[in-house]
């Protein structure tokens, strides 16, 4: 598995823009970004569990649903376009019929994906504009993917961006992708708008298939702040035009995409958690010896979601007790007094608890150690074979600051 | 109802003490208390779900179970005795036995609470020492009482106390208490320790029956940062010394009873919520139109336990959509366009939000109403005749710092 440039126009065929369009006001940075196939493609989608959703997840979970093929997915970054009505409705519908018209496809055939201030309307004129430049300035260059996912960044502080390259039989194939994320996040899922796109021929079933087991492993299992938004949106676009065998069931070949599939997805996870709003530094949570993979994940993810162990983790705190209180009230059962606690990073590692209980470790060096950009956190339970990887961020002033003045 | 003064000593037969024993070091503070009755006195208790359960909680637990009387209940603050294992055990019962030990009861009949960090150890010369000082020093006035609730508080920066006196069927009866917490709470139940006393006379049947259901409407409605604790104890002693016909079937008597221990743990339970850490004000969500009690408790609860929404309290900033994100992801279903919402403090009343999109409402009248100390969201479902009350705080700089370096 190779990692290659390019992100969301990794692959062949895939095209990206950014333009300005002025949606959020006094902002000068682009807020319209548009990915784009002139193969047809089939996609697959998760989306946000919430029951207060946004317009253009509605909408993207009818053309999921459709057998019809799609062509593009057109964003905006500024207005959620949520809690926005038959008039929120309206515009997003205006939003993909802009981009069909231009490129001369049916409406139905372009996703969209807001992102930004809930409960406000879209200025309709400004989107039809920007989805008119969009398609004029549409380039597969990797630059093109780039100013792409600099434009649907809301507070994230970096583009994220990922792409690989294997082999299916001889054919060389891509995937990549980017997203934006970093408040509203928590599992089931974060906000998160992901755009995934892929050369690879397979079927919508298997494609779907592969999409919904592996955010099992990846978007849900991050966490910055437990709010699960009312846009959370992960469309996986493939238009097949790396000419491999269609994958249309099971098998070695399957197995190599969701291997791809997981490795840029896992990265891109990462990294919307570890720059989760004022993160300082990225938290991984390893739970070993589960008697169950829900198990695992359950506790894994208690650890990462709770405050106080991420208010511990901004002052370089090893408060082991607040992980063990975390995992205590996750809703899993385990035995406490059997519950082996280690915490590592580039600068060294310790053991914090043994059996339930303090190991009488060197204060300083934990420090040391939690000061890093990444922290690693390993917990075995003693109860049988199964695991899970969390990842979550520290909470800091910066958090506060990001979110008591978000609007203005 | 009158509210009188006292606290955990306004009822016939109580007394109270507190002492500073070191238990934290570098704190000048009292760190011990006690609260005892000369007369038996039934007891009934609610614990903390966290099945990491510190030492005083299992203990407690027991005592709550059997059939026994008991005499008091001893406080430290500093440390939790929480993941201390058998060591920790052993120490929580020299802390009741040398109360036992000095007032001539047995060991049995003397509950125990702790707060503080987890994963310590007590100084048990420090705490047994501790003990025999506060037998000697206990007292039914109202100073003693104000002296112990400021002894158990940790971050709490304010005592929290509250008693009501009313009639049995000509009888006085009085009914008062104090409470602990400010970190860790949360919903089923807050880290809190709660004490509440009265000289009524009502079996410990009819005493479990009233605290459990008065739980639901009260402590367990509060929430400042989802952290159930490992401690989370609620204690009621009634000791029969009001000589009042024993309660011991529901009817108007225990109707009566029930009410004032809603007026007192209400009270005790706003106390906390609005002293959350790092606080700077209180947040009630009152949910309407609910079809059932259950629905309208869920909704209720998931706004006040939002992050995004209480940092946007604190920055008052009435981003609604954040509320109707909260509700929509709390698992409760409801329309998303027949909400309401209206907020109101001491500066006035706003509606924000008619049949799920924005009224139009001015931002400079909503940010004066979200500058108050008390602050009221009422929102409205449309779907029956059900509601419930939560209160939370805001999420502020002080939550973090006090959080990210509460060890030291």
């Amino acid at each position: 598995m190779l990692k290659v440039e390019g992100g969301v126009t990794a692959a062949e065929g895939f095209e990206a823009a950014a333009v300005h369009a002025e949606i959020k006001k006094g902002s000068k940075k682009d807020d319209m970004a548009l990915v784009y196939s002139r193969e047809e493609a089939v996609c697959a989608g998760v989306f946000t569990t919430n029951i207060v959703k946004a317009a253009p997840v509605i909408w993207d979970m009818q053309l999921v649903e459709s057998k019809k093929g799609v062509h593009g997915m057109i964003f905006n970054s500024g207005i959620a376009n949520a809690c926005s009505g038959e008039e929120g409705r309206k515009s997003n519908h205006a939003m993909a019929e802009s981009v069909a018209h231009a490129m001369g496809v049916e409406t139905d055939q372009i996703l969209t994906a807001s992102t930004g201030v809930i409960g406000y309307q879209l200025p309709v004129e400004k989107v039809s504009r920007g989805a008119a430049e969009l398609c004029a300035k549409l380039a597969h260059t990797r630059e093109a993917a780039h100013e792409a996912a600099v434009a649907i960044m809301t507070t994230d502080t970096i583009p994220k961006e990922c792409a690989v390259e294997f082999t299916l039989q001889g054919k060389t194939v891509r995937l990549g992708g980017m997203t934006k994320g970093s408040g509203m996040i928590h599992p089931n899922m974060a906000t998160m708008l992901c755009c995934i796109t892929t050369d690879c021929a397979i079927t919508k079933e298997m494609l779907q298939k592969a999409l919904s087991a592996d955010v099992k492993k990846t978007f849900n299992m991050i966490s910055v702040d437990r709010d699960t938004s009312t846009n959370d949106t992960y469309i996986l676009m493939a238009n097949g035009l790396a000419k491999n065998a269609v994958i249309d069931s099971e098998g070695e070949d399957f197995d190599i995409f969701c291997e791809a599939l997981s490795e840029v997805s896992t990265c891109l996870a990462k990294l919307m958690a570890g720059d989760g709003e004022g993160a300082h530094k990225l938290l991984e949570v390893v739970l070993t010896g589960a008697k169950s993979r829900e198990q695992a994940e359950i506790i894994s993810k208690s650890v990462i979601t709770s405050n106080l162990v991420k208010t511990a983790m901004a002052g370089n705190d090893a408060n082991w007790g607040r992980i063990l209180c975390a995992m205590g009230y996750s809703g899993a059962q385990f035995d406490p007094e059997q519950v082996d606690l280690v915490i590592s990073s580039a600068a060294g590692e310790l053991a914090l608890v043994k059996n339930g209980i303090a190991t009488g470790f060197s204060e300083e060096l934990a420090t040391k150690i939690l000061s890093q950009k990444e922290v690693r956190v390993d917990i075995d339970i003693h109860m049988g074979t199964e695991s899970a990887t969390a990842w979550g961020c520290d909470l800091t002033h910066e958090y506060i600051d990001i979110n008591a003045d978000y609007r203005s």
